[in-house]
């Protein structure tokens, strides 16, 4: 495994992006958010998506000049057309636009369709968190799992995003409604272990932790079983009738996965307007605390509270260098014409 | 098991809760929910909890004669002090006021502190949906759950909810962070059956089917494992600000459960200022259309939208009568001094 420094990343990531016709300005954006992504573990999300995104961009299904327009405007509520602009673009744009709202209302909710994908959703909890918001975003995708009591695709793993600023490290909770993302199965497969727990059905209809005949059904597991499924169904209905944009069955007929036209929505709140800075600060500080004191399930186990991991392997790969699958780096830095 | 007819159990409940102290108008609103929630087959938030509600009013912990108060004003969201009255109608009168300010600006938003228990959550999404409306709401609650990592509970279950109206039948999710209830885990130990799925771990630190010792351990497992886990923490943390209320480590040293002052949020959309009527239809009844067109997992199995068992248990329940457990409808009976 080697280790590449988060400067070094951006820049040969950026440098593909260029390369693949996105302006500089642009490029140095989604380059930092996919190194971010590398940076604080998500693997899947950050260098391993580059290769793909320009794949993306060579098939003509992201316009990278586009920018997102003003749909409607409800005061507290606008709604925006990405205009299938690149999906991190359009998704940072949207939760800043919701943040600026909240910071004349207390709370801003933004909606956008007509995106593309907005890669790892948790980048725009932090990006919120960072700036003192609180925040709840979600995306809607292309059908990726079955619906509970079905064994053929149906619906989308519609990643769903919290966030809550704090002082010694923000709580976010970034969670899609599959309880593996297929990224994970084939990590597990390629290093022929079997998951933590069940995630999903094989050919048999035997739900089972060998990940190779989940990816052969397709039956990945709901996250809850039917509870992630139905909260699946309404992540999407919702996100849809509230940005006038295309649900999952319709992204589906496009074929091109989250990058034919999904939408979003993005509600930013201000706890400063709602809450003294020592109120706030004792709300988060007990909750960790109550977290942080309950007995661990097993002998020097500990209690992580949501996002807590991410900033610790952030603090690693900033310190060492960012771990990259040497393949992979290969092919972004040929990406990048090195 | 015996069948009650919705207007004979209502009217039973309505005397209970005026004997227990309750005014006329407001038992009436109570007795209507929780028949209610009887009639949809939510049994253990119906008429079980009449007894319970009754004795949290005999102990002090329920104001009868409170309401909701208003706290502060930012236009599209509004925040109220419960002021320990009846959950369910701070709770209908939160989710009311959401659709009210919507009405004006697509959007409105209503946090709630200091309330009590709201009984069954998926009430206030079908009273959103029934109004027309898009809703998302939940409720923080004292600690039942471990967090992930941990054996000892502190957390909270958290319901959460969303609902879409759809002229065939709204979809409604009501779902807590925790996989199974102590109330499923207890029928089904009484029944001496399995849970479908490992519902918590027993003293060994095992995943067991087997309700009894997770009752016993306490140890029940959040939904999705981790993702449960997370995803309860946020919403306490995240309804806790919103509202300026008591988290779920501060309702823990009340030794109330939920009446120890919990609170909730109420999200309203009106999906009519965004879309047109032949859009939302086609929308819901193509994405229903997709599930049902998914092939079964089991022979003559079915697939379900979130809402659509209770819609099919309401039916037969006005048709037949609601059922009821003999023991409980009896005290239920004597509380109304028959």
């Amino acid at each position: 495994m080697t280790r590449i420094a988060f400067d070094q990343m951006m820049d040969t990531v950026k440098k593909a992006f260029v390369l693949a016709g996105l302006p500089e300005a642009k490029a140095d954006v989604c380059a930092q958010v996919h190194t971010e992504s590398s940076r604080d573990g998500i693997y899947s999300h950050g260098l391993n998506r580059v290769e793909r995104f320009i794949d993306y961009i060579s098939k003509g299904w992201v316009d990278v000049n586009a920018e997102p327009t003003l749909v409607n405007n409800f005061g507290s509520f606008e709604i925006y057309n990405g205009n299938l602009g690149p999906g991190i673009l359009n998704a940072r744009f949207a939760m800043n636009r919701a943040t600026e709202i909240a910071e004349n209302n207390g709370l801003g909710m933004v909606s956008l369709n007509n995106t593309t994908h907005w890669m790892r959703g948790g980048s725009y909890g932090w990006q919120a968190a960072d700036k003192g918001y609180i925040a709840i975003c979600w995306t809607n995708t292309e059908s990726c799992m079955p619906a509970w009591g079905a064994k053929t695709i149906g619906i989308g793993n519609n990643p769903f995003v919290m966030a809550v600023p704090r002082k010694n490290g923000h709580l976010v909770l970034d969670m899609a409604m599959s309880q593996y993302s297929y990224g994970k199965l084939q990590v597990t497969r390629l290093k022929n272990e079997k998951l933590p727990f069940p995630g999903g059905f094989d050919k048999d209809g035997n739900l089972t932790d060998i990940p190779g005949p989940i990816e052969e059904t397709m039956r990945i597991l709901p996250t809850g079983y039917w509870k992630g499924s139905g909260f699946a169904i309404l992540l999407d209905v919702i996100s849809t009738l509230l940005s006038n944009g295309l649900a999952t069955c319709s992204i589906d007929k496009a074929g091109k996965g989250s990058c034919g036209s999904c939408n979003q929505v993005f509600i930013a709140i201000d706890p400063l307007k709602i809450n003294s800075q020592e109120f706030i600060d004792n709300v988060l500080e007990s909750t960790v605390q109550q977290l942080k004191s309950s007995v661990p399930a097993t002998e020097n186990g500990k209690i992580y509270y949501p996002g807590e991991q991410s900033l610790l392997t952030r603090k690693t790969n900033l310190e060492l260098g960012i771990s990259v699958d040497d393949g992979v780096w290969e092919r972004v830095k040929q990406l990048a014409g090195h």
